[in-house]
């Protein structure tokens, strides 16, 4: 569907703009602008990664573009958690301006540095905590605690002089969480009480009947997974999931198992986890990789990445008996994880891989080994109920989560008109109390690619597509200048397309005379003749194999 | 994993062999042959579709290569029931030899005729019924009514002077089937008392636990959903689940509408099951679809295919408003289907795609408006004991499926060594009761694209993929033959690359230089220069853009 575009009016003084970037329509890359008196505050600055429609794309970023010319007014970037879809466009944005001043929760601070020193920036931060209260321009901001799959989430209330906002980020509402960091009810009421004219809430979940679970209700499965397991146990699970690895270490230490941690990404947050003190690591319970070998098999439980069928993390290896722990008979490998959506053959392959291999495969198919981080339909119910905002702006989703929550907030009273369906660039103004959408603006995919941001288009994609589906023929032909004559071909050469180059010396002929025929009525024109190249090999391929590989011709003067 | 390949001993006179060629390790492309004195018979000859690693390919063949030598032995193909992954691999095997006879039952033929219609193949058949027997050379078969998701399945078994065996085909045991055809365990139980020395089985549901519920348990939501509904009705399922359909038409007539069948094969699929009395359309129920825009609007239900998410099928293009029919506020649509692994990102695309132009999405996952076709673990409990067969081979699924199957029947008390996992090619050899595997083919991916059969390898694949991910660039020079000296070039190409293509500016001048160099030390051979132009771009690219394209490098002479 093609979006109406238009732009904003410009801003009245004592009006706060607020204007998604990104994560309106998708799950990912979350980025939320708020302007008043012309400043700007950030909230998140996520990545989206990409879909099988969009091949070979390593990440997607945020459209930055309505900011670009307006990086010196920004004042902070907030981030709520330290999630990739929330911290993981921040190198990219601070590239453009090292010295944005980044403000978040310890751990995610944290996260966030580890991040950008792999891009070798040094950010300016401040580090907040849930009922501090600090002023950026002409925001107040009150952080406000949260729960979700990672520790030290927070809400984040702007208060200005057009009225209150609070953006919840990501957050769930479990009522005996691990740390025992609730999300804090008492200040959502007293926000409530104050006045919010404008709730941006986390939609993820809100397409989910009933609450999601508790995360300690996981525990009692581990410890009888691993408890009863004969040899060695492998838990794959998300690397920044705090509680999860607690979870499990607390498992293990209670069935006399030492805990390796395997992969990059795991040692490095958990590192950072207990150095924080977010993670309790039972005395003498971590071991180092190497050591672990020596153990007796029914002494270890290693925890890795790799729970989505991540083709190059240890689990897939594993799967692919192409990993030093060859997992065989009485091993025992959980998956302490979701599924995400497209990722289900590349995990069923895994499932499937290590079963043939002997080892029993534990899996939220099979046995309550994961909950969701987001809060359920039941669970948002809560609370609207205690906030009854003027406005609600749903974020975090896709378009069928965005109003499966926007229908919860109607049936706790508030009116449609005052629940705002947005996009990713649509402006919404708050001001007396309403919240209006004017304006929508015409945001795009911005690609990275290796090291290059924003080259690929979609139209590279769309090639991309067509020769992986498809492959290519090539086909060179080296003519005189002057006279049009070939002097060398037509070569043909395939790739991806599978039929013996053999196949082409059908074709050679009718494609030499098509040039030498436009050669004696006086086409010289090289687009030209590559045309009559394309278009004859082209009809041959199509009607004689059914195929449309891409075709590339390639007339050469000498 | 590599699997062991060895050949089997020559086979033993009073011996059966029995060699899946497709359908374990894979859901899809089922196919088994049965050898017994020189003479063989093929039960169900199916296709698989491909993964997202197999980009392009059409369907995937079972690898014929055991018996294409021996088609002349072959005394009839037993087709179980008409679903693709039984039937689709017909035409390519009747290529081969057109007169090979195929049995089924009467939907089952149709089916299979109209398949190869198109193909251009008129098949000598024999239509069976549940309760017949019939002998093909040594082989005496009895037909056993099963129930599917497609009426007029059979399971079959198969008496030899070796022993019985009995093959279920796709089944489950739904007790209050739409048909009142019920999977015949009367007749299960008398096989068993006579001996059942080998059971192959469906194992896609082996590790559900439970029950599968009842195919008319979807009637009253059907038909709570349709009678509520203020505006269209739009119901997708698979093309040949005429059960589902019937459900749909008995909806739509209590509440008063009509029904307008769209896509090829559902219209092809509904008029054959209707004719053969499979379908029973109430009076005057269906319309056509060019009448039926002419209807008030809560007044018709449209009938499509494209529950799976296919691009160019109706529903996706209904989501993209690329379909006359555009939906909208006030619209119902229903997926009464399931959601096949790998197909959930388009499945979720096509119902975003809806909700966001207005219209009320039901699915599994917010209705019960599917069950499964397959018997769940608890059926399969009833099935062993009611068979008590000496020896089981569990048939059609992923390893960790045939794994659970194979537990299954070691609950029920089938020893561990008599059930039988296998792999495609598996030889296993039937003789005195007890069954073992003698030998392990080698057995192949045959992929169909286009118009080709077989001709694609997984080098072919593994060139879209890289192409599909990263692109290419290609780099022309033309070189004096005798000299070596560089005449035209290099001239640089990309597609799918994405960079424009004033990057390769720097570049040229080293490519230059390296061949250069080259011709001066002597080097004159093509493939040699190729190398060196090869290695000079993969390695630029490499290092300042952190890519991998492919480089196709043709250094030409003239």
């Amino acid at each position: 569907m093609a979006t109406t575009v238009y732009d904003p009016p410009a801003l009245d003084p004592g009006t706060l703009r607020v204007t998604p970037l990104g994560g309106l329509g998708e799950v990912g890359r979350n980025m939320t602008v708020f302007e008043y008196a012309g400043r700007l505050l950030v909230v998140d600055c996520g990545v989206l990664f990409p879909e099988e429609h969009q091949p070979g794309v390593d990440l997607i970023l945020p459209d930055f573009e309505p900011i670009k010319g307006r990086l010196d007014d920004i004042v902070a970037v907030v981030l709520t958690h330290g999630h990739e879809d929330h911290i993981g466009a921040v190198p990219y944005l601070l590239k453009l301006k090292p010295d944005i001043p980044l403000v978040g929760s310890g751990l995610t601070l944290a996260l966030v540095e580890a991040k950008l020193k792999e891009h070798r920036i040094r950010p300016f931060t401040l580090t907040v905590k849930e009922g501090q209260t600090e002023r950026f321009g002409p925001f107040e901001l009150e952080f406000v605690a949260v729960n979700h799959s990672i520790p030290d989430a927070l809400a984040v209330a702007i208060r200005t002089p057009a009225g209150t906002v609070l953006a919840t980020g990501d957050f769930k509402m479990d009522q005996l969480p691990l740390d025992g960091r609730l999300t804090d009810l008492r200040a959502f009421a007293r926000l409530g009480e104050e006045g919010v004219d404008l709730f941006l809430v986390d939609s993820t979940n809100a397409d989910v009947p009933g609450f999601t679970p508790l995360e300690r209700s996981i525990g009692p499965v581990l410890d009888q997974v691993i408890g009863k397991a004969p040899r060695r146990v492998i838990v794959a699970s998300f690397s920044s999931h705090v509680h999860r690895v607690q979870q499990v270490l607390d498992a293990a230490y209670d069935h006399g198992r030492r805990v390796a941690l395997l992969g990059r990404s795991m040692v490095r947050n958990m590192t950072i986890a207990e150095e924080l003190g977010y993670l309790h690591v039972p005395e003498g319970v971590l071991i180092d990789y190497k050591k672990a070998r020596d153990l007796p098999e029914d002494q270890i439980v290693y925890m890795s990445t790799g729970s989505q069928g991540e083709p190059m993390a240890v689990l897939s290896r594993m799967a692919n008996n192409d990993h030093e722990i060859e997992p065989g008979p009485g091993d025992t490998v959980i998956l302490a994880s979701s599924l995400i959506p497209g990722n289900e053959n590349a995990v069923y392959r895994v499932i499937d891989g290590l079963t043939k291999l002997g080892a029993n495969v534990v899996h939220k198919g099979n046995a309550m080994v994961h909950v969701s981080g987001h809060a359920a339909a039941g669970e948002l119910l809560y609370c609207y109920n205690i906030l009854k905002p003027r406005n609600v702006l749903p974020v975090h989703g896709e378009h069928r989560h965005l109003m499966a929550n926007a229908r919860l907030a109607q049936d706790t009273g508030v009116p449609e008109d005052r629940t705002i369906l947005g996009e990713n660039g649509t402006v919404v103004d708050l001001k007396d109390g309403i919240a209006r959408i004017v304006g929508q603006l015409d945001l795009g995919f911005v690609y990275v690619d290796g090291s290059t941001v924003g080259e690929i288009t979609d139209a590279d994609l769309k090639d991309r597509r067509i020769l992986g589906e498809e492959g290519f023929i090539s086909v060179i032909v080296v003519v005189d200048a002057a006279t049009g004559r070939i002097i060398t071909g037509p070569e043909i050469h395939a790739r991806g397309f599978a039929e013996d180059d053999a196949v082409f010396e059908d074709v050679k002929p009718r494609i030499a005379a098509a040039l030498t025929e436009a050669a004696k009525s006086g086409v010289r024109d090289n687009h030209a003749l590559s045309q009559i190249v394309r278009r004859t090999i082209g009809r041959w391929v199509n009607t004689s194999l059914r195929r449309r590989p891409m075709i590339v011709p390639l007339v050469i003067e000498a």
